[in-house]
């Protein structure tokens, strides 16, 4: 195992220690690394948080602040974080209107989410994302996976919520912009979680495991390693087929890399992405490319589109500042 | 070879056609894919232009826009751009007052440089970043190579061009701030360049290049892979030896992935970085940490540290518009 760290014990919480120096502008670490929440608190306000295994980052420490959320929860690597540390968050963060918590459809968070929301004596919702087209149940789901897509949730929900919206209307905006959010990923290497020590499953030199998770589990099938252009009209008309989109339809898209795939890569694929939604005559109206929501080094990437109207995307270009998104500010 | 991309040759063009359309609001592709421009342009202003290899992607189309770089051309992966490139680059973003071009210092980009800076009229300068403390000479170099530390000079000349600075004062002050500024790094695993097809050099499982280049040319020594806290004691120690800086001094810190390198370990190498200058008694006063400099896929990470006073930090955080840097507007 290749890896910059030190002890395999202390990567999480040195890596905690280091986004919290540099982010010190924008947020805090709470008590023994429980969360990482806004600095600046704004009273009256929804707060949002989120959280789930580590191995994503920038996801989800790095969605912290203005306008996007309140905390994140993060977990060991690709392991769900305990209610404790989702109750210890929600109570850091109250601002007297009600939490919501957004939660990726995988089983262990679903579980720890739930405790957390029930022993929290305040007003609060959940939105579950499950954004991932590419298989119904998987090894850690029951459903669809949540993926990439949860950033756009996140930030979309983030802006309603810098704005004022009451919890009741942020739970179901939440709920709609994950219904208008389709993904799909590639894998073509796997990853190493630093307490395993060994890549998380085995790949042909010429193989890429279609419609991978973010954890590196299984997807569609295992098939020769094709073309940018064959991998977007997969990926894309999958998503297509999912969303079932009017032509003329405005969206944002989302071509994210997994962690160990170079910006060159994620742009050719972000040409090959456009081709098939022009010639569906959907209309691209925002783009973010970059690896946001990783599976620690793995190669590929995933493609995420969002339906938008004219009221989404002011959402989305209302201001943020976290550590990874930043405009407007 | 693992990559998302169609035919080798078309990787360049389909990835800076992704930029652009990614991008359009604040850059546009010059004729023949020669350089990416501002959108916007600014006259009376002393225009900014760098470039070099690609595959160092985001650097540098990625530093193209308000308060930063004017225009930036593409080479073929790791090989330098033509003058032809650079004149043209030149011509289109002239706004009277003269050209600053900032080179890395590598042969083929310091004479295609030069080559353009003598076949252009109007004013210019050329600021030479040779940030590297690794090694004096290399594969591709006379004198030390320029790695990321150049992003650090591009953001700040950037921010004093866009106030206004006239052409020798920007020139003086690329300068000095090449001269306070100082990089080295370390790889765990090569990169591949796509129309080589195969690894740019060998490394056993369990071996690390120190001092590497961003390239993946050799630097040190190769030696057994080290914790964190080792590489960074070697790279942060031969930056503060070559800075000589004063115990209180503020700096700049910039972790830099390398392109196959999880943010995960990223943030590691920040705490393991600050507790190296903390004990030499350097302050950080500004933090940038991710994958702005790569060499394609190469797993891995350099660290730059650049010595600032307070008008300096105020460059730094002046207003920034480009794909990958923005605050302030």
């Amino acid at each position: 195992m290749k890896k910059l760290i030190n002890d395999v014990d202390d990567v999480l919480a040195e890596s905690l220690d280091g986004f919290a120096a540099a982010h010190a502008d924008i947020v805090t670490l709470g008590a023994e690394r429980k969360f990482v929440r806004r600095r600046t608190l704004k009273a009256g306000k929804v707060v949002l948080i989120s959280g789930g295994g580590s191995g994503h980052e920038p996801l989800h420490a790095g969605m912290v602040g203005h306008g996007m959320l309140d905390a994140a929860c993060p977990g060991q690597v690709f392991t769900s974080p305990t209610p404790d540390q989702m109750l210890a968050a929600a109570e850091s963060v109250d601002g007297g209107a009600g939490t919501l918590f957004i939660v990726k459809n995988y089983s262990g968070d679903m579980m720890n989410f739930q405790m957390a929301a029930e022993m929290l004596t305040s007003d609060n919702a959940t939105v579950i994302v499950n954004d991932d087209v590419a298989v119904e149940n998987s090894t850690y789901t029951t459903g669809r996976r949540g993926v990439a897509g949860t950033l756009i949730v996140e930030k979309i929900v983030g802006a309603a919520a810098e704005r004022g919206d009451a919890l009741a209307a942020l739970k179901t905006l939440g709920d709609s912009i994950n219904k208008a959010t389709a993904s799909m990923g590639v894998a073509l290497t796997s990853c190493t979680v630093p307490a395993a020590g060994k890549p998380t499953f085995q790949i042909g030199a010429d193989e890429m495991e279609m419609g991978v998770g973010i954890h590196g589990e299984p997807g569609r099938r295992r098939v020769k390693l094709g073309s940018a252009d064959d991998i977007a009209g997969e990926l894309v008309g999958s998503i297509l087929k999912d969303l079932a989109m009017k032509r003329g339809q405005e969206t944002i898209l989302f071509v994210n890399g997994f962690g160990g795939t170079p910006q060159l890569e994620l742009y050719v694929m972000v040409t090959a992405a456009l081709k098939v939604l022009e010639g569906a005559g959907v209309k691209v109206a925002r783009f973010l490319t970059g690896s946001y929501v990783t599976s620690l080094e793995m190669a590929g990437c995933s493609v995420s589109v969002t339906a938008v109207d004219p009221a989404l995307l002011a959402l989305w270009d209302a201001p943020v500042h976290t550590a990874v998104l930043r405009w407007g500010v």
